[in-house]
């Protein structure tokens, strides 16, 4: 987080913690006992890594008044989920990746094959968690598998990455760059801030205003990741820059230009913070969320 | 099957066309909008085969007499389960197979990067069916999706393909084999037969017999499966054979050798065909797909 002496940036801190020692137990190595694939496993996901989507769902919980560790399970989850993504989007096959999170990528620290089952087991994982979550009813964990499995199947993340893959050398239009996004990353983001609302058995009211905000902070989320593509260097980011213009990548940069991605980028923010004033209170946490976003380096 | 002029036979062919009407309507383009995504996930569910772990699920479910289309999501999802994983399986990084089911496998009908992605959708669609199935209830879903996701996930398939990678070039005890197929088509097979269990709210005695048959038909499976990669033919088995020799595989002939392998399956099958004494009836489609596991031919 940028806002590094706000009282909020140490709250963000609590929650990546906190969905990092959630996870570190979760693939604790007596529970998976190859040890060549729990490594890989432990490797993809316990790296480090902003935990935007955990911190979503915490952030959501939070100001719905519900308990953190009725929260845990859908935080392990989305991270799950994004970290399989990751192993399989970084693989030879795929984008060919060799650094994330500023460490060789899972394939190059393993192998492809080691990498390839990894990212399953991740995915698998995710759903597990939630089946067996101890804080949730079941009408809660049923929801949430649903909206996960909407989100990151072929209707939402895995569409996503292929139009991207599809996208390579080829002109998009903005319509069709922004409903690319909205399934590779939007889907899943979305999905978090809506998983908080469940966790908090929030009004359908409530849910509405949340997934307004979703949708614009998910989209603005990309933009802000396509511009730091541009603008920001390897070191900081992390991973490998000019990615997208290697990969001959429609990006809004591109398509906008600098200044005008972030023009769009703060309209949806502040779209964002529009529909939080539906919500039943200040909802600081979603507000600081939804501004870091577009002040975030990487 | 094998047993032509049965009328057991006319059942399971029953089955198979019911679980291949729900895949074909559940994978329908109108569902998934990529429309290359789409084909490489429908051209790797219903090219055919055997449907061997929905027959489980229904046979067991129609032997406690629950309707079939309570079984339905649960047929479905152990063959989305099992199909994303012959995907992934057959990959270049992984076996490296170009023939499945007689036909070229997924990444050598569309590329490497698109069956890596339609076997992850294909994974994620196995929980999505589940949790928005409507002939189940809350319990029912949640219990199958834990089951479901235990024997495919680090602690059953994906660890026993990781071990099967590993075995490679190298000597395994019995005991170990034993324990990789137990993982890699034991856990699968075993969970089919359970959900089937599930779907008709058995009680844990009958679901402790059930468990029993389907631990050895499991192992039974795949004892004949290494004895068709060296006795049948590429058409009669519908991919290459000799496989596992090329890939310098431990395999039961190996161990055994092909008289021992058959003795040991024949073994397997007899307990299953005792365990099945405890169930309140005669369970004739259970006996049948038992003693179908090594009389098959491909």
């Amino acid at each position: 987080m940028t806002l590094s002496s706000s009282p909020i940036d140490t709250i963000f801190a609590d929650y990546r913690d906190r969905v990092n020692q959630s996870l570190d137990a979760y693939l604790s190595p007596e529970n998976i006992t190859n040890e060549r694939l729990s490594a890989a496993m432990r490797y993809s996901v316990l790296q480090g890594g902003k935990r935007f989507r955990p911190v979503l769902v915490y952030a959501t919980g939070e100001t719905l008044g519900v308990p953190l560790h009725a929260c845990d399970p859908f935080a392990m989850a989305v991270e799950l989920i994004h970290a399989y993504s990751l192993v399989h989007d970084d693989l030879p096959a795929m984008d060919n990746d060799d650094l994330r999170r500023g460490q060789p990528t899972c394939h190059k620290a393993f192998d492809p094959a080691t990498a390839i089952l990894a990212g399953d087991a991740l995915q698998t994982l995710a759903f597990h968690c939630i089946s067996y979550a101890k804080t949730l009813d079941l009408t809660q964990k049923n929801k949430g598998i649903q909206l996960l499995s909407q989100a990151s199947g072929p209707a939402g993340m895995v569409a996503g990455q292929m139009l991207d893959m599809q996208s390579e050398q080829q002109t998009l239009s903005l319509d069709k760059l922004e409903g690319l996004h909205q399934c590779k990353t939007g889907a899943l983001i979305r999905a978090s801030v809506l998983l908080g609302g469940l966790a908090a058995q929030a009004s359908p009211k409530t849910l509405n205003a949340l997934d307004t905000y979703a949708s614009a902070i998910g989209l603005a989320f990309q933009i802000q990741d396509d511009i730091l593509d541009v603008v920001s260097d390897t070191s900081t980011l992390g991973k490998r820059v000019g990615a997208d213009a290697a990969h001959q990548k429609a990006t809004y940069p591109q398509l906008l230009g600098l200044q005008g991605a972030r023009q769009r980028a703060q309209h949806l923010i502040n779209e964002a913070l529009q529909a939080l004033e539906l919500l039943p209170n200040e909802a600081p946490y979603l507000r600081a969320l939804a501004r870091y976003i577009v002040e975030r380096l990487h």
